[in-house]
């Protein structure tokens, strides 16, 4: 059977290739993915799925129900483009001025509807069901994917897979975690609001620069002294800005920091400590403060047993030395939320390939990918979907 | 004689105001001041002085020889003006768009010329050479009384004196002080370059804004454990910009500050303690880093005996109860140069008028003052030039 | 085979305790261990192994030759005792007043020579060569597992195990690691020599507090913005001292201070930033200092073949539920050096009892252990053994 | 009258110098000086002095009626010693093990008994009073100054003068300040209390260390940043202590510090700024904190016309250049006290004489003068009393 469905995944590649390129050509931002989501849903109505639209805002739900009973396992596709202007030279260049798919999801996307061709195939010989889930607005918080799942993405769902083009390894290798595979991404905005005033007088004043740089100080004590040194965590200030002539002291400073972690715990804790330690490091010096702090995605935490589903899953797919453990990276995805209801996994489908300059990582204007990855992506998946109907079906 | 010369300046009160206002409503920016200048020079020829024009740029020296031997007096007035637009409503509102005597020079060289034209109808009796030294570009770094020396302005001269108005004390009041008067005020601009990267790799980069921070501590320990207590000494960072974004690690970061001190060590001292805790903060983390100390004004320090003989000059202008030593400011002045060459004394003429809205400091868009300033800084003046010819002059 | 070997370790158990509490009776200090290898060697030779006595030091080497050619394992036992005065009120209890094996260490022994005297009942049908490595001076910096490998420990040997005593786990379980299972433990002294004086003159002082306090600040930088956020390191000042009175400045002042790590690199690094921010920020402020810094036993790692061939063969001695990964401890063991030459593992026996109040963890003055861990240690060390010439002998 | 007044005091100059020597073998601790009292008190009875004793303790006031009505003069001359062991090798060295008038204040005492001595010869001619405050326990907080006063030792009082010995200046100098001649002093304890526990676990632990050294640098802030620049401010910490082993985090740490000024104000402010830094700087990271603040001694500040008039009544015992203004010192007196009740003046009598060795500043093991200063001091404050009589004495 998963022999069958390769074949056919191998002869439907350049569909795949032309799904994955028409898209590239019409990007949409997060949260105005229009074109995009009818494109899939009616791709997916043709081949005869049962189509949901509008789930959670720009969502497409589309369900192969299998001709035999059993387990239902959800495909995770995300869809929405970045405000990035393209600076490849290709045929299939965006026609989107200053936008541009630079993170892979018009393969994904390509990944999940070649699948849905492939299987609809053999419908009534597949043991179970297959719910793509077709996520508009990963991009950009609060992200597609909570509202998808408080719209009843989930439903009925057993398990959970997805797949992320990469470009830090080659073309024909997956790279995957046990455990974390993406941290947990927080921003925050500290307002110190002092009294302004003559560079000489200091003394008449609430000088937000000097207490500024004492916070900065006091929260870099923070990853080395509370937080577990068994555990990650980053805080990063990216931005102090104040005042803005040498004689002249502010009255306003900014600071603009991320933090990123992947235990719930730290990430609780590191905010728990910023607002502690700058209240405190204000109040010592006598000014008045505004914390806001904005809860990004959270970790994204992978299911031990289904990830080594698929890593054995994919040893039908490719060679073993090609599928490699990794550490987990710090940026952060909103397939984390889906994980949080299921079981899953979530891994890496290298797309590189340094002889075509397949080379930037995502986010570059010049990102692009080695498409082979749309055949392993979706052979890879497909091979998890048929093992694990195969031990978690009931017989 | 004394006694003359202030019925004199009574009857010039009128033509001293009309003169400031003239000023005021021509004024012109540091080392532009043409038409003030030969307004000045022609004023001063007119009345039978020895007239230099030109003097280290703008400026103009008159010298009026008296009758009888004896030592040479200057009295200092300087004539440019702000760029600041006026805000007042009056008849003599500045004609010169975005230009303003916001900082009563018009009012300095009103007293200096109504004091020739008084002294000069006494010619005969004076018992000495009174050299006006009318000095352009106070106002601007670095200032045109470097160059007024250097061409010469101090040659012959014995003693030397010079008058601000002042709104902070009322009119028919004067304020002195017997050391300094004014501080020293140099600026300085730091730049911290580290190596930029992703917020969540703070490994891979050095980051501007933890040393940046640091530094700002760092600097702060230098008045609080650097600087002899009894004396005095500001430092402060008035900016402090680094970074755009919360999720970027900045390879770049700028500190502005400025130093204010009155004693020549302290000063000194402060600029190399900044240098060498820039140097030492920065390599302790591996950033690279450039200094760039501007020295500006130094401190203006008054000669005691001079400032007596002043103070006791004033008594027959003013009542005791209306002479006023105060501590020094925290500015700067150019004075100071003079005064480093010269004995001599720099005192404030009250010029406040509550009751007429003479109450904004000056580079106020709204400064102005009351004009009787004009006759008890020209009086105070004149009776000191009496004064030290009686005690100074060999008999 | 090995079943046999289990119950000659069953039979033997009183003998192990007897072993056991013999040399809790008689502890000696690191490198003083005279009496305790006197010991082991007589018993050892009693056995008929060849043995070799001060190996790089006071250690002991008994080697076991089987009967049939294979690999030659090694199993350490470390067997020094510490500075502490025992509080248990036993039979058994230290005749040594101030010194104790509160470390297990004596258990470890008692483990080894059990092991010995179970595996040469079986020697003919041996297929391989036991060394056991009798290590002293664990306890002490530079440790004894240096010269012992210097003095040739490990020559010939293919593969080593070792266990520890561990009261965080009841006894029948073991905890392991794939990993790291001990940290790096390096240990530094910072002296900073400044100018004392009068509190009151602190411009004529090198102020070793301000300096000494900045250098903290700095040195927790290093954890927050210098290591990899995906690694662990720890830095601690654990005793600051400087100055003895309110209004005297110190011209000396003490930081003593402990870094924790695994990844070698990153060990590297915490000392080159420490000797780095130390140097430049006394040189900021003008102070002399000194950087002791003392490199202690490295991150022990364990070959995580080797260790889950450890983990497989102790389910032949307990529930697998009894066997658990546990992350590593920021403590540290000279048997890294071992896992630096050979491949091998390190692994927790569990020794604790709550009913029986052995609780308190190793070196508390009141540490003892259910005795059962020196069978279940034996025991799964020997079915290790047993596996290991299974897989890795050539057939 | 002065002239004889000066006469008679060479006359007694060796009694002086016999009294000084005799209280210098006898030296009492602050609060225990009974024999000094003592003996002080006989010494004024028998000259027939009105002598009270018990006065605040173990003052003592002698006081000298003129013959004539008149304003009245109080002399303070302290008598305690110090916890010192004398290392003097001199006839007169303390037989009291430990304890020395290593601050001179046998020699002030030795000048009032001589000026009681002497001027009581005149008695029937002086036009006012004169009252003697022996004053005890200087050196010790809370002083005998306040007690004194609380007992009535300014009752009927007009103006007080007191004399320093003082080894910065040569024997026949004197110094003095028209405004504050020593600052106030004040003394405070930080006890930090966090959390202790192992160095590799900081996460666990609330680390004092850490946050006693951004206290630290929280509280150098102060004086660059809160102080007015104009003004004068100290604050040292003098002692750190926290810890004892580089490998654990102690759960307590302890700073020391003082805080010197000399403006009222100021000081109120330094006491509260370290009240709130200490508070939320501790807050910040959840440690605990005890701030112990001790207000000392209040800043010395002479009353400007009564200074004024001592220099000029010192004109007639040393030449002019003898007599030199000098900025204060921030040691601190608790003759501010008594300036805080009543106008008068407090200066230093030169007692230095390097051919002599009599170099070591006061507090040295070796402090010694050149008794000339005995006749100096009191001869210079006779004359005040004359002068002071002859200008405010209604007439």
């Amino acid at each position: 059977m998963k022999q069958k469905v390769f074949s056919k995944l191998n002869e439907l590649y350049e569909e795949m290739v032309e799904i994955r390129r028409h898209l590239h050509m019409h990007p949409e931002l997060s949260f105005e993915e229009h074109q995009t989501a009818k494109f899939i849903a009616e791709y997916q109505s043709k081949l005869g799925l049962e189509v949901r639209k509008g789930v959670g805002g720009m969502g497409v739900i589309a369900t192969l129900h299998g001709g035999k009973p059993g387990k239902t396992v959800a495909i995770r596709a995300d869809f929405d483009a970045l405000p990035i202007s393209e600076e490849n030279d290709v045929p299939y260049k965006s026609k989107n001025p200053g936008v541009m798919h630079a993170c892979g999801h018009d393969a994904h996307t390509a990944i999940a509807l070649g699948m849905a061709k492939a299987l609809v195939e053999y419908k009534e010989e597949l043991e179970g069901t297959i719910v793509f889930i077709h996520q508009h607005a990963e991009e950009q918080d609060p992200g597609g994917a909570i509202a998808m799942i408080e719209d009843g993405a989930l439903d009925g769902v057993d398990v959970i897979f997805a797949t992320h083009m990469e470009n830090y390894i080659p073309v024909n290798t997956i790279s995957h975690s046990n455990e974390y595979i993406f941290g947990s991404s927080d921003d925050f905005v500290i307002d110190i609001k002092g009294v302004g005033g003559h560079a000489a007088f200091p003394h008449d004043t609430t000088d937000v620069i000097a207490i500024g740089s004492q916070l900065v100080n006091n929260l870099h004590q923070i990853v080395s002294r509370k937080v577990d040194p068994l555990k990650s965590a980053v805080l990063t200030i990216g931005s102090f800005r104040a005042g803005s002539k040498a004689n002249v002291i502010s009255g306003m400073g900014r600071l603009e920091g991320t933090v990123r972690t992947f235990d719930k715990d730290v990430r609780q804790q590191m905010h728990d400590w910023i607002q502690q330690i700058t209240e405190h490091t204000c109040k010592a010096f006598g000014a008045d403060f505004d914390v806001n702090y904005q809860f990004g995605y959270p970790a994204t935490l992978n299911d031990r047993t289904m990830n080594q589903l698929l890593v054995n899953a994919a040893m039908d797919v490719l060679p073993e030395d090609n599928i490699k453990e990794e550490p987990p990276t710090m940026g952060a995805e909103d397939f984390s939320y889906f994980l949080e209801h299921r079981p899953g996994t979530y891994f890496f489908t290298g797309s590189a390939n340094e002889d075509k300059g397949f080379i930037y990582p995502y986010h570059h204007p010049k990102f692009d990918i080695d498409e082979r990855a749309l055949l392993n992506g979706s052979k890879v998946m497909s091979s998890a979907i048929f093992d694990y109907w195969k031990q978690y079906n009931i017989k």
